[in-house]
């Protein structure tokens, strides 16, 4: 037989079990939103308790033992995780890292969450897939509900660019713009029957699984960097990704793989910073957060990071508060200027969601946080490709076919 | 030390030299196009003559021994390669596999071409790289230069989508579109002084080094199935990547890793199929091959095949006869017919000019070229997010936020 890339032929899946860590509810069985009241309380814990053997190869599915397949034939794979640890060329310190997660499938951080969630879907015989998406979760369902032969239904906010949503058709998925807000679209999801609709949405509440599949970013950088970095940056849209990759930095500590946590960093967009303007000496209550909120309708270039109240807040807030970590933010325009800068500087072409990162790095360098000496990584959560629109200003030169060497020189010189 | 990602500090480069295979001039030193006239004919050969090993999970610079770079700390690396290879879903021998290159830093094969010209630009102190190109070479061109501190001026043909430009430009180089034919542009490369401007065209003739990437798409391939598949095809524009990874197999086969070189397809758009026109039970001659070639402006779909003579005609004509293979072509109505296949049934989002391989092992299993029981790798070269404009006439439902379960219902049957 050969060796497919895909995965399922080669690993070992593991025995694992769900429960709402607040309630000791067990979610195992058909449904497991049971817990949606206590969002982000529900756990999965696995059998095996050796370390985690940490290469700078690995690919997301080679973690197979910690993550919620019970069976290896039912993984639905297209080559996920495993993406470039790149180090900065423009950081004089060469303490900067950056996980270009823009190289998965989709060109997406979701594509982790989503193979988890569509094989959960493959392993529980579910005929079709709802999902809500202001882009990158819906793009990326779609390609994996395509190639497991599931049916998908993706429910998007009035207002999403199509250049976002011609992708998801294009891999057959049935895409439905609504006249409302993604917090509106919310609320219909939560009202359908979780047992005839299964939901690959990357809330934690609404889909717990999907939350593992984030851990194995936190398993690649610790192999690929050969130690833990002093601080991870991660971009903060909906929170379950800071969450995730915090979680895999738990475990890897649990289980005797690492020695310590490194001190997580979430970076919001200016206009929607409801997580940097919290009080965190202690838990804050839902209460107090929607009471900080902003209007659900601000608008940011940040696309994926536009959520008035991001959805797995807690998990953020959990994560921050549990590493001495931090919630920071970006301006729209410093969001613009630094997709510019890590194109020029690094070679990478991300989104302006994702270039928040490097704002906040250098932000937290200047205030003293991040010290000189100290690791960091920062992670590129989505590829720029999937949002050319963005550049819209941007034109070439033009020139005429008689251009000779010392027309090239001038326009080199220009350009400068 | 952290290992990082990008292998300059994990690998041992190999020794290597330059010569044109048909005058035996040599080609080091300053430059390296002395034998523009016998295109295809540089040949690089390597000191080492022991077997490539052969991983799953190998990445491009794993191979660093098998190319053109002296010292390790010269590779110029985004992560290229090691792309996945998916079985398909939808073929029913279960024979069938797509190597993705779309997972590709910037999201095509030239990323591995674009990693060693650029890398070989840094190892020779060049400060400034210059190429044409109608959309993939550049963008891939101006990340490597980017990541590398070099400066790079890329020449496109008028009428190259905006879309496809401004990542070029979003990656800090410096875009001139040129009011001319692609050949137009060539000509004028080629009247530059090659010491001055180092070319990292794709096109053997004009820089050998870069045609050696392509090879490790050939070793990947054997090492993640374990064995060489019966065919490999390939999507033709300029003729390098089929040629590229023909030597790769045959390099296999010399070193002793492998005991066979697959049967090599190469596949162009129809309307510009002049290598399916020619007769192959001999080699062609220039004359021959131009007098069959298409108007230059020839319009397609598929815009990565729009070339009315590929450049590296010999070295495609090469493989495909020393290979038993064969051309085929693809309409255009058919590319973009299996855009949406490839999409729809296996969750891969190609633009048209890959999607003509689905049509392309189509039509050779139905005419009995391919048999049934004979595996095939298809080769996906890039990815459909570079181009999304081609979706243009894709609109999506648009619902009120009152829909409930019933009306999702009826959308999914709706669109069966």
């Amino acid at each position: 037989m050969p060796r497919r890339q895909d995965a399922t032929s080669a690993v070992s899946a593991g025995r694992f079990s769900v429960a709402c860590s607040d309630c000791g509810q067990r979610g195992e069985g058909a449904s497991f939103r049971q817990c949606r009241d206590c969002r982000g309380g529900t756990a999965i814990s696995y059998a095996s308790m050796r370390p985690i053997a940490l290469t700078g190869h690995a690919r997301m599915w080679d973690f197979a033992g910690r993550l919620p397949v019970g069976d290896a034939a039912n993984i639905v794979s297209l080559g996920e995780g495993g993406t470039p640890l790149l180090g900065s060329s423009a950081d004089r310190n060469a303490a900067l890292y950056f996980k270009n997660e823009g190289q998965n499938p989709t060109g997406s951080q979701k594509d982790r969450a989503m193979s988890v969630a569509v094989s959960v879907a493959k392993e529980r015989r579910v005929s079709q897939i709802v999902v809500a998406s202001t882009g990158s979760v819906g793009v990326s369902c779609a390609a994996y509900s395509a190639h497991a032969g599931i049916r998908c239904l993706i429910m998007v906010p009035a207002g999403t660019p199509v250049e976002r949503l011609q992708p998801m058709m294009a891999l057959g998925a049935r895409v439905v713009e609504i006249d409302g807000t993604f917090e509106q679209i919310e609320a219909i999801l939560a009202s359908l029957d979780s047992r005839r609709w299964y939901q690959a949405s990357t809330i934690m509440g609404m889909n717990c699984f999907q939350g593992e599949g984030p851990k194995t970013i936190a398993y690649e950088i610790a192999g690929q960097l050969g130690r833990v970095p002093d601080w991870v940056v991660v971009p903060i849209g909906g929170g379950g990704t800071l969450h995730g990759i915090w979680r895999g930095f738990v475990e890897l500590v649990d289980l005797g793989s690492t020695a310590h946590v490194p001190r997580m960093v979430g970076v919001q967009a200016r206009a929607l910073n409801l997580l940097e303007r919290l009080d965190l000496s202690r838990v804050p209550t839902a209460d107090e957060v929607h009471a900080k909120a902003p209007d659900e309708r601000t608008e940011s270039v940040c696309r994926n990071l536009r959520h008035a109240v991001p959805p797995d807040w807690r998990g953020a807030v959990r994560a921050v508060r549990e590493s001495g970590g931090l919630f920071c933010s970006v301006t729209d325009e410093q969001a613009l200027d630094w997709q510019l800068r890590l194109g020029r500087e690094e070679g990478i072409f991300c989104e302006p969601s994702s270039a928040v990162v490097g704002q906040a790095v250098a932000d937290l360098r200047s205030r003293g946080i991040i010290e000189r000496e100290q690791s960091v990584v920062a992670v590129i959560t989505g590829s720029g490709f999937r949002e050319v629109g963005i550049l819209g200003a941007m034109n070439p030169r033009r020139c005429t076919a008689t251009v000779g060497e010392a027309e090239l020189e001038r326009l080199l010189r220009a350009v400068q």
